[in-house]
C-alpha cells in the first residue's frame, strides 16, 4: 500500500456488508464534496453542496444522467472538521446491495477511486487529526467484543499511554540535543544537560516502560480473551457448565469469522472479561485420569490455556485428593480451579466436609444453577481487571510491546552508561534508539513499511 | 402489532447487522432529541442538542453514568421534517457489535422501546410522509437485486401509480357523494351527478385498472426474477452456459437467505433482469428425450418456469427437427427457446445451412463464449423490460393486484348497471365495493390487521 500523502478522492462503504434498513457510503478528499454535488439534486431548492454548512444534512437524490438511482441523506464534513481531517461526504442509502454497489461505481466511474482498507484512518493519521497508536485503537475498537476489550480500546484511541510516551519523549528528545551539542564541544568540556535532572528522567522512562510493559500480559488477555481449558472426565458436566454460564451471564457469545483464533468451543463474558473455553474433548479416563492426558491435542490445548478449570463429579469424590495432586504435579505452572459439579447430589453434611478439607474448592451444580455465582467471583479477581476499573493504562497491541520492549533496553543501556559515569558520547546512540522506539509507538517515528502493515489489517470503509 | 399512533420512542439499529467501520443506530418518537441529549457529551463544547438546528451533526461522546461507551456522530432531525415525521436522531458509532449493543442497551434502560419490523415507516406513513403503497416500496426497495426490481420500487416509492389511483379514487368519491344524495332525494327524482361524466370516469377508471393489472405479470417477474428452465441432456454444456452467462454479464448473482423460492441453481441479472435458473438436473436420455423427462420433479419445475432453454448438443443435430416438435407438444403453453451449443465443432456450413433451416435457432459455444450477445438480446427482448425504460406503471405487489382486481370487479358491475340503465341505488354498493378496494392500496382505507402484515415483513430499523 502505498501510504504517501494524495489529496485524491477515496470512497468505500463504511457499513456492514449485507441487506440492513440503511448503509452509509463515505468519500474523502480535496474534491469529495464537489464530486457528490455533481450526482445529487436536492428535494427541495437547487442546493449546492459546495456552498452548504459542513456538519450539515441534505436530502436529495443520487442521479446517473437523469436516472434516479436512490433517494439518499447527504451529510458534508469541510476540511479539517472531519474524520480524515479532508473533505468528507457521507451518503446515507437504503440499504439493498444493488443500490450500495450502483453507487459505489457511479463515483468509480467518475474519477473516484475504491478506497484500501484503513485509508480514512490513514488519512487522519498523516493529516495529525490522530496518533498512530490512537489510529490503531479504531481498528481494536470495531473489533472490541467484551466490555474489557472495548474499554481499553476506547482508552488508547482518546490518547491513553500515548500522551504519557510522547510527552517523555520530547523531554529525552530535549536532554537528547543538549547532549548532541555537549559532543559537538567535546574539546570545550562542557555541560549543557543537567545530570541529575537527566538521571531523574531516565529514571522516571525506564519505571513507566516497565509499568506498561508489564501491563501488556494482562492487555492481551482483556483484548483476546483468556483461554481457559475445562478438563474432567466424560459426563461430569463440562457442557452443562457451559451453558449455564452462558445463560446465567446473558453473555455476548461471538464467533467472528475471519479472526486466527485456536480451535475455540465457546466465548463467555462474565463481568466484561471474554474467557476463552478451550476443547478439551479428548480426555476420556476414570480411575487413573491424569495418566490419560496423552492425546497431543489436549495436551497441547492444556499448555495454551492461561487457567485451568478441574471438574470432578460429586459420586467420584472419594480419590479428590490424588487426583487434584496428579494434575498439579502435571501442569506445575498453571492455575488450576478444582470445581466438584453435581453438588444437588451430595447431602448439606458431604458439602460441609469437603468445604473444610479444601478451602479452594468450588462446590456447585451446574444443571441445578447452584454455586454458579463462587465460580464467577473466583474468575474475575483472577481476571485481576481492578486495573482496568482504576484507569491504569493497559498496552494490549502487541506492535507497542515490542517498542516499548526495544526503548526499554535502550534506556537500560543508558542507565549503566550514567551509573558507570562512562562519557556522554558512549550511550548517545542509545538515546537515539530509546527515541526511535517511544517515537514508533505515536507515529513521530514511521516508515512505509510500518504504514502499510497496521493499515492493510483494518476493515475497509474505516 | 399495534399499529395505532403513539409518541412513545422507538430505537433500532439500521445499518446490517454484523461488524463494519460504522453502524447507524435511530431513534424516533417525540422525545428522541431530549434523551439522545440526557447521555451526550459534545466534543467542543456543552452544547445542547435540544437547541439545535435540525439536519446537523455534532460530535461527541455517549456516555453512560459517567463511563464512555463511544465516541460518535449525532445527526439530528426535527419534526416533521424526518423520515419518520418525528423527532429523529441517528447515532453514527463504531461498528462493533459490542458497541452497537451497548448503545442499544442503554436506551432501552432509560425508557426508549425496541422498535418493530418496519416501525419507523409505519410511522411515516401515520404521520402523512408518504402513503401505504409508497411505504411498501421502501421494503422493496431495500430488497431489490437488480436494476428492473430497483427501479419498480423507485417507480413506486416515487409516488408511481398510487398519484393516479388517489385522483381516481377522488373523483369517483365525488360522484358517489352524488348518488348517495339522489338516493337521499329518491322520492323527488333529481339527477345530481352528470351521468354522461360519470360514465366517462368509470370507463376511465375499468381502463386503468386493466392496465395496472395486465402490468402485473411482467411486475411480477422484473422484482422476483423470470423462472427459466434449461433443458437438455447430460454434457450438453448446461453449467458451461450457466458460467459463460456469469461472466459475460458481470452479472449481480444472489442467493439471499431467508427469502422462500424454489430450488434455484443460479441466478444471473442480463441488462438489469434478473433470470432464476430452475434446477433441472433431472433430466438424462438420448434418443427419446422428450419421453424419459418422466422425473416428477423436473417436470414440476418445467411447468413453473416461464421460460425453456433447450438445449442441443451440435453433434447430435440430426433429429433436431423431431427433437424440438416433441418438446413443444408437452409444453405447447410454454415459450421454449431452443439453442445448439458447441458451435465451435460445427463447419461454417453446417451452420449456416442451420440457420436457413430454423429461423429462430440460436446457436452458440458457451465455452468459447462465441453467439452469447444473440443469446441474451433474445432473452432481454422476451422479458419485454421495454415497458420499464418507457416509465409505464408498473405494479409489482400482490397485495395491490388483489386490491385493484377487487376494484376492477366492481367497477364491472358499475359499468354493467350503467349499460343496463339500471336504478343508481343497484350499483351504488358496487361504487362503495371499487372506493374501499382502490382505498386499501394508498391506504386511505386500512384496518389494523392490514398495516399490521405489511410492516411485520419489513426489516428492522427501517
Amino acid at each position: 500500500m502505498n501510504t504517501a500523502i494524495t489529496n485524491d478522492t477515496i470512497i468505500a462503504l463504511a457499513t456492514s456488508s449485507g441487506v440492513g434498513a440503511i448503509a452509509v457510503i463515505r468519500l474523502s478528499g480535496e474534491k469529495a464534496i464537489e464530486i457528490v454535488n455533481d450526482f445529487f439534486q436536492s428535494k427541495y431548492t437547487n442546493k449546492d453542496l459546495t456552498k452548504v454548512k459542513s456538519h450539515t444534512i441534505h436530502l436529495g437524490n443520487i442521479i446517473d444522467n437523469q436516472r434516479i438511482i436512490d433517494e439518499v441523506l447527504v451529510s458534508v464534513f469541510k476540511n479539517p472538521n472531519s474524520y480524515t481531517g479532508e473533505n468528507v461526504v457521507e451518503i446515507n442509502c437504503h440499504g439493498s446491495v444493488y443500490i450500495q454497489q450502483e453507487i459505489l461505481q457511479l463515483f468509480i466511474k467518475n474519477g473516484v477511486r475504491n478506497a484500501n482498507p484503513g485509508e480514512f484512518t490513514l488519512r487522519a493519521f498523516l493529516n495529525g487529526k490522530m496518533d498512530l497508536s490512537q489510529a490503531e485503537a479504531v481498528a481494536d475498537l470495531i473489533s472490541s467484543n467484551s466490555a474489557a476489550s472495548h474499554q481499553v480500546a476506547l482508552q488508547q484511541m482518546r490518547g491513553g499511554f500515548s500522551n504519557e510516551i510522547q510527552n517523555l519523549r520530547s523531554q529525552l528528545l530535549n536532554f537528547a540535543s543538549l547532549i548532541e551539542l555537549e559532543l559537538d564541544f567535546s574539546e570545550e568540556d562542557v555541560e549543557f544537560a543537567d545530570r541529575t535532572a537527566f538521571t531523574n528522567l531516565v529514571n522516571k522512562i525506564s519505571a513507566v516502560l516497565k509499568r506498561l510493559i508489564d501491563s501488556f500480559a494482562l492487555g492481551n488477555v482483556l483484548k483476546n480473551g483468556i483461554p481457559v481449558a475445562i478438563v474432567g472426565e466424560p459426563n461430569v458436566g463440562k457442557s452443562t457448565l457451559l451453558n449455564t454460564l452462558l445463560n446465567e451471564e446473558k453473555a455476548i457469545v461471538s464467533h467472528i469469522e475471519g479472526t486466527t483464533r485456536d480451535a475455540i468451543e465457546d466465548e463467555i463474558s462474565i463481568d466484561g472479561v471474554t474467557y476463552r473455553f478451550i476443547d478439551t474433548a479428548g480426555i476420556r479416563a476414570t480411575e487413573d485420569f491424569v495418566e490419560n492426558i496423552g492425546i497431543q491435542k489436549t495436551f497441547q490445548n492444556i499448555e495454551k490455556a492461561q487457567l485451568v478449570l478441574h471438574l470432578i463429579d460429586s459420586k467420584k469424590i472419594t480419590n479428590i485428593q490424588q487426583t487434584i495432586k496428579e494434575l498439579k504435579d502435571k501442569y506445575p505452572s498453571k492455575k488450576i480451579l478444582t470445581i466438584v459439579n453435581k453438588a444437588d447430589l451430595l447431602s448439606v453434611e458431604q458439602i460441609s466436609t469437603l468445604k473444610s478439607q479444601f478451602s479452594n474448592l468450588i462446590i456447585l451444580s451446574a444443571k441445578e444453577k447452584q454455586g454458579i455465582h463462587d465460580l464467577t467471583t473466583t474468575l474475575t479477581n483472577l481476571a485481576n481487571k481492578g486495573a482496568l476499573s482504576n484507569n491504569e493504562t493497559i498496552v494490549s497491541n502487541s506492535r507497542h510491546f515490542e517498542s516499548l520492549n526495544n526503548a526499554f533496553s535502550a534506556i537500560k543501556e543508558v542507565q549503566k552508561g550514567i551509573e558507570n559515569q562512562v562519557s556522554t558520547d558512549l550511550f548517545a546512540i542509545d538515546i537515539r534508539q530509546a527515541l526511535f522506539h517511544l517515537g514508533e509507538i505515536t507515529g513521530e517515528v514511521t516508515t512505509e513499511d510500518l504504514l502499510g502493515n497496521i493499515f492493510a489489517n483494518f476493515c475497509i470503509g474505516k
